[in-house]
């Protein structure tokens, strides 16, 4: 179900079609409705992941998600997976829109790699990965929401993970994507530039003869926007305090 | 399930966040498509729900509706219902919006009471309730197409409804709610105030001794647009004819 | 199941409102996501489908396709089919929108006509009709792209085709229908002037003796957009050389 060729113009590089069959017993729905009343200290006020109050308006009811989910999975005669897809819609007043949108492929000679391509979570911390059904609180934290608006991004992943249970090395995994960076931000990339992402973490891990259980992880994402004019700004010294010094040689 | 917690910025006063779980015997999806021709007197006219024509078009095919849904509910062991979620999809060449997206709860110590939050049909009168299914014609009457645009509004009811088998109130139904006021025409509520609106039902019921079943219901609608100007129009008299007289005093 | 009534502004020719029950066995999901990573020869080419690039952009990752569809057939006792519908999303980084979203009915007397109206396939030649599923290519042809965007268009078609074994036609195929012309390009019709379809297709049939297979067919498309000024472009002769001569008679 692997079409990779060439079209004119464009020459595609990674390409998938993917096809889901039909097959109950590996199709699962799932959703959750998140209604909200808010009730904010003054009208107009700007807010995040639900946007902005109306100029006048210090209280509304908001549906924040309204997610439904189809996840559709396929495993080998060893029951080790093959392949995964998801399709996640959002569906709230303000409009329906995908969230996550993935296919994945389980190498299964080791059952040790994957490769995701798609619509799917950016593999960097912990709180971005993880599923407003898991969470302590209905939102993430400031950071993840400012860094990593709606924590999607357009990319293809190669991930470690070993599947077999008993592996010597159970208790890593590790990610590694390239990204478009824009996320669901905009509905298409604004610069050529790919975003790297990627993640190494160990798994919860009883420390011995304790009950104590440790767990931890390394992310680097390292990307950017690229810039179209001369102008550039960096931090610098500006009246003896820091701020932004222009930088426009026409050599930019 | 539930979660009631406080956010910085914005103060939540009811949020819950719901899951579903799959579980196939309480999922059913159901959907139809409405595809119409329509011939109209002239070119360009206005019309209701399915949109003005063109200017220069008198006939057009399109899809008046075209819906997908998606129902979950759980009973408990002595098969009252525990919860209910609906998700509703309104797809056309127009556009993918939602229709009904709510959650409902039922208590389940006596039985009688449900709390539902979402986007769901304002409880009033009879036929704004009465979906496409089940009505005698595919479009409402024009008064509830002009006041109750889309049927649906985001807020949060209590309801009434005796659900155990001869309860002596099993006749009556009772939904009170509080509703942002804009439904599915805007993105977002436009003022600070909120609409009541209540129903009081009585279901159809036999006269003893005859064939003839009666039913009726009463409902209020106490809402309202907030003004942002110092200009109010009342209605009064204008050239001894009825009409508009604008009040235009600072104070207001 | 059907409506057939007049609504008061405008006339309703042609108006089925069609409910589809939940049986599972006779509801099928499938699905399907493309993928891509696209590497342009320069920044801010124009491409097909997928829309163009950026300015300053010359790859991106993208979805180039991420269908999510509902098929609902009902059977009568002699496996003839009554009724299909399909409801099939398309949901990317750009949008969530329909494709096909249609009704068929099928005559169970015959079992040789069917009525097919919504949004669905233009019955035009072999490509525009054959689903990603069943092409070699993940792109249709150039022709295809360009003279029939998004291959759906919003119609009601009246089909030929022998469902029952061993018919003496069941080679045959005719299908004719009136579309809108728009398709998924525009929300709404642009004139009132209607695009009739047909086709007759032979199915895939062996010349006897050889293990040859002939199939073929013939298609027409008769529509075109009203023109709603006083100048009508027509291929003359310019300086001795083919062009368009503008005719701008009043009476255009």
């Amino acid at each position: 179900q692997f079409l990779m060729d060439m079209i004119d113009t464009t020459t595609d590089l990674g390409k998938g079609m993917i096809s889901m069959y039909h097959k109950y017993d590996a199709l699962r729905f799932s959703g959750y409705i998140q209604p909200q009343f808010q009730l904010a200290e003054a009208k107009g006020i700007e807010t995040y992941a639900a946007g902005n109050f109306g100029t006048r308006v210090n209280n509304r009811f908001l549906l924040r998600r309204g997610r439904i989910r189809v996840d559709y999975e396929r495993y080998n005669k060893d029951d080790m997976p093959v392949i995964k897809f998801a399709f996640q819609f959002d569906g709230t007043e303000r409009g329906v829109a995908i969230r996550d949108f993935y296919g994945r492929f389980f190498e299964t000679k080791f059952n040790l790699f994957s490769l995701a391509a798609g619509m799917f979570a950016r593999p960097f911390g912990y709180e971005v990965n993880l599923s407003s059904a898991d969470r302590e609180t209905p939102e993430r934290g400031r950071m993840s929401q400012i860094l990593m608006r709606t924590e999607r991004d357009l990319g293809a992943m190669v991930s470690f993970e070993p599947r077999r249970k008993g592996h010597p090395l159970s208790f890593l995994k590790i990610d590694a994507g390239l990204f478009n960076g824009q996320g669901l931000t905009s509905t298409a990339d604004f610069d050529s530039h790919k975003d790297f992402i990627g993640r190494i973490g160990i798994k919860p891990q009883r420390i011995k003869g304790t009950n104590y259980i440790v767990s931890g992880g390394v992310s680097v994402l390292y990307g950017g926007m690229e810039q179209f004019t001369q102008y550039i700004n960096r931090m610098g010294t500006v009246n003896d305090k820091p701020g932004f010094v222009v930088d426009s040689a026409v050599t930019n």
